[in-house]
């Protein structure tokens, strides 16, 4: 890609901007996160992750099995039924309990110009309420 | 109100207190922590927000309709029971397991002097066993 | 003991290790966090827990009463059914999820040379599948 998938807020705060396709989805975001990281050219510190939603969340977990991923959207569907009796009229508030669940925003170490993660993480945008366009921005410390 | 409604700690360190009134409840803290930010001076940077308690803890979540607040804590309710056969003599293991799935803390980012909030995020204190006296720490970095 | 029961990696990013003995079991990691926290030197601040595995993770939460332990485990067994009819081949998707509800982070702050926790709070390694040898990251800042 020739251009920047990304904004420079000054700062060191950055924003993207994702599209998701499902109600519920994961999206690994862990490559666009990296890609700050080098062009900021910070090399140790922090990078606070956080969405500007109420009815999505950030989180980190595995990358390798797909299926992962499906059961953690499913078993969190169960824990949080879509349909459950709730007074809020725009009918969303299982997106809502899910996204504090899960947090808004995720604080990782920075190394080596890189992000400081086990062999199997990644960082996942959880969209529980698409689909829609989405923010995330980026912080470095 | 003339006085500040904070202590100053030292070292950008900042702590406030609340009463709840509930046995669980939602508190719309963000213009307590706006106010810390404001007296500070940061203008950009991070916000921890932190509660030293087990029982209680802090999210961001919508701030527009209150229903979401209701449907939130009835759904942790639900998720959590108060009655459980917990083990724990003090009879409250619900609100222990329900401020770790919330967290403790949350990292915020500061932006012109101000916390990057999406439109609908407001910052919640969450009582999982009042009504108490509580006291919430707010470190900027 | 007369060796230091972590590895420093420059930065302010510190190492430990330990071995969890049990299916699910917490595991009070305070008083090495606050080993490192003496070490470095560093008397104000921000510190990162930070754990680089997928089913496990890190919480804050009581000290007092083991039978808070207990009980949340428990509790979250009952959340998320170790059985539950999951796709992922390594049967293990159960402990994927506890460790996004807990989460693989904690942000904690120092102050006087020390973490700032409430009377009753610890910092717990979350094991969700062990036994395992597992890693802890801690990052001052």
């Amino acid at each position: 890609m020739a251009d920047k998938s990304f904004e420079y807020l000054g700062g060191n705060l950055y924003r993207f901007t994702l599209k998701t396709e499902e109600h519920t989805q994961m999206i690994d975001i862990t490559s666009r996160i990296e890609e700050i990281i080098k062009f900021s050219g910070v090399s140790a510190g922090l990078c606070v992750v956080d969405v500007p939603h109420t009815t999505a969340g950030v989180t980190v977990n595995e990358n390798a099995d797909p299926d992962v991923q499906k059961d953690m959207m499913k078993e969190l569907d169960q824990i949080v039924p879509w349909e459950n009796g709730y007074a809020h009229v725009e009918g969303n508030s299982a997106a809502h309990v899910k996204a504090s669940l899960m947090g808004m925003s995720q604080t990782l170490v920075i190394r080596n110009q890189s992000l400081l993660l086990g062999t199997w993480q990644a960082v996942y945008f959880m969209e529980f309420d698409g689909s829609r366009e989405r923010t995330v921005y980026v912080k470095l410390v």
